[in-house]
């Protein structure tokens, strides 16, 4: 008996910490700043702030790319804010391919999880660093680096790929040149690609200008 | 004269600076982030915002850890907030415990100010550092490693324990473990202690489950 | 012609850049330092650095927890090093559990990708979060918290963990309190455990003192 | 026709990423944290967020330092919120000096884009680094430590300086000393400055006290 | 006298901190880190460190760009190394062009210091953030989008250009997909151009595959 | 007699992880880098690598300026290299002052453990955060600000003085001023000092030029 209050009296006592902060889940309509979203009050938080059901299916790929990616950054998963880690899906149908793109806020870990992919990247020197990995292998691509994968396999593959922030950001490059409207002599200077390539891309990806 | 006017003016120029950005004091009320609080206004900042009082004098050891710990974390102590820094008080009774237990967020400095305390932390390699610290030995606890401090004096020891943050965490294994509504069968499993042994420490440390 | 003469002298001149630096692929055996190993020359870097394969198969869950942990952290697959980011691959099969442990260096994202596990993690603030995951769900831990999991599914079930670290460390806290020279009596003293259980843990883990 | 059905379909599927954080603009009217300025609301940001035109002329420098230091800080310039840089402009007429300083919060890199100004920097071991700068040369001057610059052309000289924060701060070490209520004798007695001294140039520089 | 010998003893006193870290000149011969090179001796170090001459006159524009890219990153200018900024030197001959590049580790700042420049860039919700610049102006690109410059002067245009890190890297669009042996039909799919444009690319610049 | 093996595999199946880094204690001989000095060996730490009792005893105040510092930085207790903190003692004999000085790398925690001591930090904005503090009391100074102290008791005053970097740095305003080779031309013309105050301390400091 005289254990029980001791130790309720220690517990008081040490209650002075009780707001310390272990963990900030993202209020998303609060305001954000450059270390991300505000948090949601403690007393508001349930275990389903850290739990991410959206991956569980693949993504819709129906489309000519036959990839998916799903993505569980914080503002779709507010528990990483703030965290320094966030994931994503990736589907991909036979003959599918995810684009040349880049993360310009972290580096990626990419895990096979079903299948075959050819995946790659290029480093600032040029260099080609390619790999065709198997179901359970692993692949790191460097921050905001140029990378890819196409499914190396007959079937469907699965990637799962975390990133080292909650906020990674995803720059396609064919939609950052040919989806906006950014004027065509301007892309066509500057990627030295001729007008006819250019204006094609441009129809295709709905880029204007 | 001349150079009177001259500083004023140079004063004016250099002005633009005006709201650089030395501090954060923390607004308690206003959106806290992962970064920390959001800063109080500097108009309202005054020095009693830098300076904390709360430490002066001892805990109150009146239990039967017959230890207090008394926190200047952000949450009581803003004038820390955004500085990487912060501070606690340990008061130790004679034959006085300070818990196994973890801070999540900060590496620690323990600084024995009177009596005597025998300290330890155990590495991710379950090695043991276990040290007698006299009045005016420094120990340094690696961040979010187990440690735990014990009065090795006959009489009352204080030390005083520095942080590498602001809001460093402060997880007390006991209160983790039996001091909540974790069910007892998950603790048995996850720590394999009996059922007896769980079953005592909840009764003691109010835990349901 | 010309267009290609260009191309060539444009490359040469900001060849200057060459040594910038993408990425720091581990160098286990030079010098390491508090940001991590010292980084392999670039030249003798190859796509394999990025790549690591030691995760195909499950571990070996021959034993009694009947759950295998095999970790991808930076010395094990050194081109993560100083990338923010690592990986970890737990097998657990039919009533196996992941004892309670803590990553005092890094926040954790489990994904399950078989089966399905209870998992869950304790806040400094004493609250527990705790959900049954199925495959294809997400939870972060976040960093230097007490968590664990629990096969959930009938069968083997399989998790991929992801790391806010290239070296997140990883304390069991069974080996921590049990499996070193850490004196009984004062493990006793710091968790409130009686004599009889730390003697008992102690002699199956290995530990003396 | 079916491309582009199908790039605007995969454009749908990523779309999901919408919400990512290149940048944080800042919004100067909302609340501040430790790592800068809540972020504009990405709708509103425009192309002239990213554009500082406050320094294309030189300020004024009729005073007696003869020098104007014009500011680009996340407070004048808010597109550089969060995103590790700044730049100053600093003019210097015939026989000016931009007096000793630091900023507590950035290393410094100036570049003399006019003229020339003999810089220099004092370490913490009391090391004296001083050169004679010519147009096109750089100098770096490390985060915090006193530093200062003199025109050493006949006419004009200009720098332009970044920082490695978007709020470097500036710290006058004359303003610090002597225009504010800092008691004279705590000037004196940590200075080692006579009481004349003191009083001369608080009253220049209209301190009070 | 005994002023001087006070001094003196206090100068003594403290001597204890005398190996300070204030910078890192880095020793580009020695091993590198995560964090940067490692650093010469302080005792080795002289004012020459700190200083980059470098960038005095323009870059070599006799090429098809008719642009020249002068790099003062740590490997080129080692004062620099740990202290998060660097610098360069943009030369643009009339009608040059700056191609689409990213850098993938630090944030931009461009500033025109002769002639008149367009630039822009590219966010990862594919908006485009363009801007004529006149002498004097500044613009900011967030780390690791894609941008570029074109000069809009009749004559030489000039800018210099600061980063949020000693090593910013620096992956120039066309280099990355066709100066090197990354094969053709994977650039094909990866970016969606016709085999004919990627293998006239490739001719021009070099690459293989 | 199961029981231990398992647990005893299940140790080796997790032993992959032996090298994970939990610490880094200064190997002070190894190269040092940014973030810095190389690890010691982990089979070579002990424990006294984490304890420093160099503290224990007050420095010796025979000085004019009375009082004494002593530094507990990374380069005197390599336990704390790469951990974000360290500590010093700061000895106040009767009418003795801690002069004018700034921390360029690190915010300090002053905390007054005997007798009384007037501290102040002045802002970028030149404002004064002036306090007489009592034993038990602690203030914050924010990074790289001037800041000094005063003991303002009868008898000796003892403060211990945390740092949120294991590398504050240290750079006293009269010594960075007065006791090195600074033209003493530069010295007045950058703080407004006239002559003879600028040769009367360089004579008393030591300084030449």
């Amino acid at each position: 008996m005289l254990r029980t209050i001791f130790f309720l009296s220690f517990l008081l006592i040490i209650s002075s910490h009780a707001s310390v902060q272990d963990f900030c889940v993202g209020d998303l309509k609060a305001p954000e700043g450059p270390a991300g979203y505000s948090c949601k009050k403690p007393s508001l938080v349930t275990v389903d702030d850290f739990v991410f059901t959206g991956l569980r299916s693949a993504g819709n790929t129906s489309n000519l790319t036959k990839a998916a990616v799903s993505t569980a950054f914080a503002a779709q998963f507010p528990g990483v804010n703030g965290l320094g880690i966030s994931i994503a899906r990736a589907d991909l149908a036979p003959n599918s391919i995810i684009p040349m793109h880049t993360h310009p806020g972290a580096s990626e870990l990419l895990l096979v999880t079903q299948g075959s992919i050819l995946a790659g990247f290029v480093s600032s020197a040029n260099d080609v660093y390619l790999k065709k990995l198997r179901r359970g292998d692993v692949m790191v691509f460097p921050q905001g680096l140029l990378h890819f994968g196409i499914n190396a396999a007959a079937g469907n593959s699965i990637a799962f790929v975390s990133y080292s922030s909650p906020s990674p950001g995803l720059q396609f490059l064919d939609f950052a040149l040919f989806a906006n409207d950014l004027p065509s002599k301007l892309v066509e200077k500057t990627t030295f690609l001729d007008a006819a390539t250019v204006k094609a891309l441009k129809a295709v990806l709905g880029g204007t200008g």
